[in-house]
């Protein structure tokens, strides 16, 4: 088993935004153009550099995100910018290249019960039908993520082995991908798996560059972060405010909090390129614009050397 | 700087609930005793064994907790069970020697602002108040973790020195107490500033165990176990449900709760001796009593490999 030294102290960690994409795609009703265009810009402008702006999938199945070419076309692309955007199909490949994005974001679970109920189709045929698509990023010189959805756990199967998801991660390694995005579809990774996952993948598919995306369903996908950063992973994803819900429990987290990932990271010893205030203003602004509680909680408590009035009455300490 | 090998997997980690004295004592209106009890005995019956029970306070400061020696007398003592209550001076100490718990729990902090505004007095007031106090203790064979508030950042003076907080561990271990408790008052504890906490703890007071209570004000109270694990600490204080707010931040959550941090102890491979689904049962009374939502996350999710209805619909997953 390959071994992989922790991340060290000081380094740089890519913090992907998927909250235009990730967390608006179940928002209801239809968020104005203008509006997603106007936080895209504030996260931009906090430092975020890697970004998930938008799906290029059917309208009638994600309404949405019908406006993806809009939203491309009027947002800031600031120096650095590295816009990604999820495809589900040689379609939206094209789309994703007139757009010209930077990369795009495909998804296959690693569970057979999940992919069928998804996709209406079995593993292998959707990797397979991957070739085709990939052909038209190729040559638009689009980089591929492949997501792995179910990565950590299938709520209809339970365990996922980490032999299948090293599986699929090498066969995305085949069909052309410079990374793979391990999905925790419904927040069930947990240190330990995490930790099989990326050795498996490290052993069967070296080179390819490992990303996580970590839901916050059971507490814990922050605490799943360190464990991807003792293991010598850099890439992670999150949600500004938290945005995204679970599917399958009500009141429920989904994605991990942008602003808490960068607070944790900042406060760890990581260099992440973010204003942390910025930051906290942008999700403040998506709260607003959504007219929602957002489950952020630097969000909600402010940085940690607020300075709190000297009158508040302390009781009972502890 | 004396270094620290991480807990072993496959360790016992003590998890220490504070629910009922931590969480209860800000609960309006009076919770009855018989349901204190009734909460307690379900902690207990899920495994717990080291419970923070209430205070002997004056009942005029804390009201809820004015049945203090009612529910002493009235709860189940499962063999194992260690028994503990927060004191505050020598009365405090009589009473909790009378009730016949097994530790108390002091506080001071590491702030002087925050001890003044806390009890009126400065840090070295509080620390020689304590040998009298600490006398009937000793007669009386009860153990002394000495609590130190505000160990990671006070909201009144911002960052505190790592060497404050081992000079007033060194007291406490000088004055005969066997352990500290670092409490993270209102949610300012990161990675680093816990790791320097421990290690500077271990240069000035060899020998003296460490406890870690955690807020999750910020989002990363779980994370700071991690960082406590990596260290070596073995014993952390949570609240059943997440119970407890933050003083200075609306809908911000205080002490990290019980069910998700014994799901990240089980999920990265320790033991704790806690059944999971009997402790969910325990913070779904506790929530059903209080009449209130907690912040836990397990309690809303459920355990991870619960399954799910495979007539459930699946959308834009990843």
């Amino acid at each position: 088993m390959p071994s992989q030294s922790p991340v060290p102290e000081g380094a740089r960690i890519t913090v992907c935004e998927v909250g235009p994409r990730d967390g608006f795609q179940n928002v209801k009703p239809f968020i104005p153009t203008a509006k997603k265009i106007e936080i895209v810009n504030a996260l931009f402008a906090s430092g975020l550099r890697h970004m998930q702006v938008t799906s290029f999938v059917s309208p009638r199945a994600v309404p949405q995100l019908a406006d993806a070419e809009e939203v491309l076309a009027g947002i800031d692309r600031p120096e650095g910018a590295h816009i990604s955007a999820l495809i589900a199909n040689r379609r939206g490949a094209e789309r994703a290249a007139t757009a010209q994005v930077d990369s795009v974001h495909t998804v296959v679970s690693a569970s057979e019960t999940h992919n069928l109920k998804n996709v209406n189709r079995p593993i292998e045929q959707s990797l397979g039908e991957m070739e085709a698509t990939f052909a038209v990023l190729f040559d638009a010189g689009i980089a591929i993520e492949g997501g792995i959805a179910t990565a950590f756990g299938c709520p209809f199967e339970g365990e996922v082995p980490p032999e299948q998801v090293a599986r699929i991660a090498r066969r995305y390694q085949e069909l052309g991908a410079t990374s793979v995005g391990l999905g925790d579809t419904t927040g069930m990774a947990t240190p330990l798996t995490v930790r099989a996952a990326i050795r498996a993948i490290r052993e069967a598919a070296p080179g390819l560059e490992i990303h996580l995306h970590f839901h916050n369903t059971r507490g814990v996908g922050l605490a799943c972060v360190q464990t991807g950063l003792s293991e010598g992973v850099t890439h992670y994803d999150a949600s500004v405010g938290g945005l995204g819900g679970c599917p399958f429990a009500a009141g429920a987290t989904g994605n991990i909090c942008t602003e808490d990932l960068v607070y944790l990271l900042q406060e760890s010893g990581y260099a992440t390129g973010v204003d942390l205030d910025k930051l906290i203003a942008a999700a403040a602004l998506t709260q607003e614009t959504l007219g929602t509680t957002l489950p952020g909680q630097v969000l909600k408590s402010g940085p940690r050397l607020k300075r709190h009035d000297p009158e508040l009455t302390v009781t009972a300490a502890g």
